[in-house]
């Protein structure tokens, strides 16, 4: 059977059976989860591959570091975990200029430095299209980390941030836009790991994810991971009215984008009831916007707008091996 | 200016200044090394590149994915250290058949079960070409690990195994054979993880690297690391007598074979003279040929035969970014 015939979620359905022993927490996690004395240590790692998550042309080399580094934060961040140290593997054809390899490391370098956290090393090799793999480690105190599976029913759905700018800034560069607060957002977005850690450490969130491929998708596998559902009120999402102007401008659907646009890399996150409070305080504390979306049900995932259900588009995610290139 | 011109050398001396700070060990070293409370992290990440560190055609599923994770586990090996749990990053064209990956992974996970590391997870994306990408984790007792860089002047120089093997199994694959004891090495390669950690804890070893790139090449980086030099005896170099039989039967230079071939994956390291019988005894002990094959000078390489200096030839290993596919 072919890849594209598996498609990226019946892979991992596949490489379960090779997982390790011993770990707390591993594939169809955000981070894998291995414990180490009084710690746990927690390991992730991401690919940037030319063509299918960036195209050089449309990125600059230090947005290219940034980035590679900060959806491997952002896994951390939706862990509540500490980063520790990175390494990297750089494919990179022979005719490339250092300055762009230059560039994309200033980018990784930045973004380090802001998070205390450290190049440790990494490997090098040719190859025709130029290929970026970072793993990075983090650590936790014992069992504070925060799973995708946590959820339970009745709990209150929260996001950080806003939806679906990110994705508004690609489609703008797309259209030859080089700069503005959505392009900035593609480009640089923000990591969430002090409120990821701030949640773990205060015990608020019970399950988390980062959103790199869509509210929906991302909300569909914390619900997944939890074995549970979720109704969403439409109206609690978080878009921004420049949000929304910019998409009717461009004759975007500004839902389609804020539902299933990736790489927002904000925080999803399930709360208690009763933690609510503690919640939005901790939110004003670190002055990011926190709203409860809606709530954690039995099973099956709804939007209600006014109270009436919406119909969902199916996949409205992102599948590495079997959806056609976004850039093409 | 472009890689080919700044070449992998170049490439890895102008990436030290993005390293991050509080490393015992970083860039130049077979793994980073992290203080975490008594113990010692060490990590190590290794690529292969289809079309530049094998040929999908030569290398059977099984054989990649066990040398992925050997090449790893060696470096792990060269610093004396556990190994713990490794993540992978996967490239594969859509149109790959999951066949061939599984037996990648059961590659992979016959050797992790050998040494009890687990996988832990990873990442995958679509792209034109195979890649993969191995970051393994690690501990060692606080500072017991062994570095490239502390071997001293009057110290003897070790290598475990016998050399050039897996240079000539991979050019008898190239030939068109598939099988016997050369094929074996150079798609099996033994790993000498018992040997490092041994060498390690009984504080045999004060400097070590594997053999990655070739004898020659490693050996010249393990003392550029010491900054000393070292002199080898020609004839106490381990070459098997059916190695230089099957060598002169296919034309090749057993010599040129046995120290510039890459890939043997067996550990040099240096030692204090009055360390050497507690190494040959380890050796018989772990049942692992153990060869002192010459000693620690203040500065150069020199090949001594019969006494007498043999002119080393520049650059007998592998430039990732300077030097023609040696697959074409």
């Amino acid at each position: 059977m072919k890849l594209k015939e598996l498609g990226e979620l019946g892979l991992i359905q596949r490489l379960y059976e090779f997982q390790g022993k011993g770990l707390k927490a591993g594939i169809g996690e955000d981070c894998a989860v291995f414990s180490m004395g009084e710690l746990d240590l927690l390991v992730t790692t991401d690919l940037m591959v030319e063509g299918v998550h960036f195209l050089k042309e449309l990125t600059p080399p230090e947005a290219l570091g940034y980035k590679l580094l900060a959806v491997n934060l952002s896994d951390l961040a939706s862990c509540g975990a500490l980063p520790l140290f990175y390494v990297i593997g750089l494919v990179s054809n022979t005719e490339e200029d250092w300055e762009y390899i230059e560039g994309v490391y200033r980018g990784l370098y930045k973004l380090s430095n802001l998070y205390g956290v450290g190049l440790a090393g990494g490997d090098l090799s040719r190859g025709e299209r130029m290929m970026l793999s970072l793993t990075i480690i983090g650590k936790a105190e014992k069992d504070t980390w925060i799973p995708r599976s946590g959820a339970k029913v009745g709990q209150r759905v929260f996001v950080s941030g806003t939806l679906g700018g990110s994705a508004l800034g690609l489609m703008e560069l797309k259209n030859g836009l080089k700069e503005g607060p959505f392009v900035k957002r593609h480009l640089y977005p923000p990591i969430r790991l002090e409120l990821g850690q701030c949640l773990a450490k205060r015990k608020l969130a019970s399950a988390m994810i980062d959103l790199s491929d869509g509210f929906l998708q991302d909300l569909e596998r914390l619900v997944a991971a939890s074995g549970v559902g979720a109704e969403i009120e439409l109206q609690a999402l978080p878009l921004e009215e420049g949000f929304i102007r910019r998409c009717e401008q461009m004759g975007l659907d500004p839902l389609k984008v804020a539902l299933s646009g990736g790489e927002d890399y904000e925080l999803l996150f399930t709360v208690e009831e009763e933690k609510k409070e503690e919640v939005f305080r901790l939110g004003e504390e670190l002055k990011i916007k926190l709203s409860e979306v809606g709530r954690i049900i039995p099973q099956g995932l709804r939007i209600l707008q006014n109270g009436r259900p919406l119909e969902i588009p199916q996949k409205l995610g992102y599948d590495h091996f079997r959806w056609e290139n976004p850039f093409t």
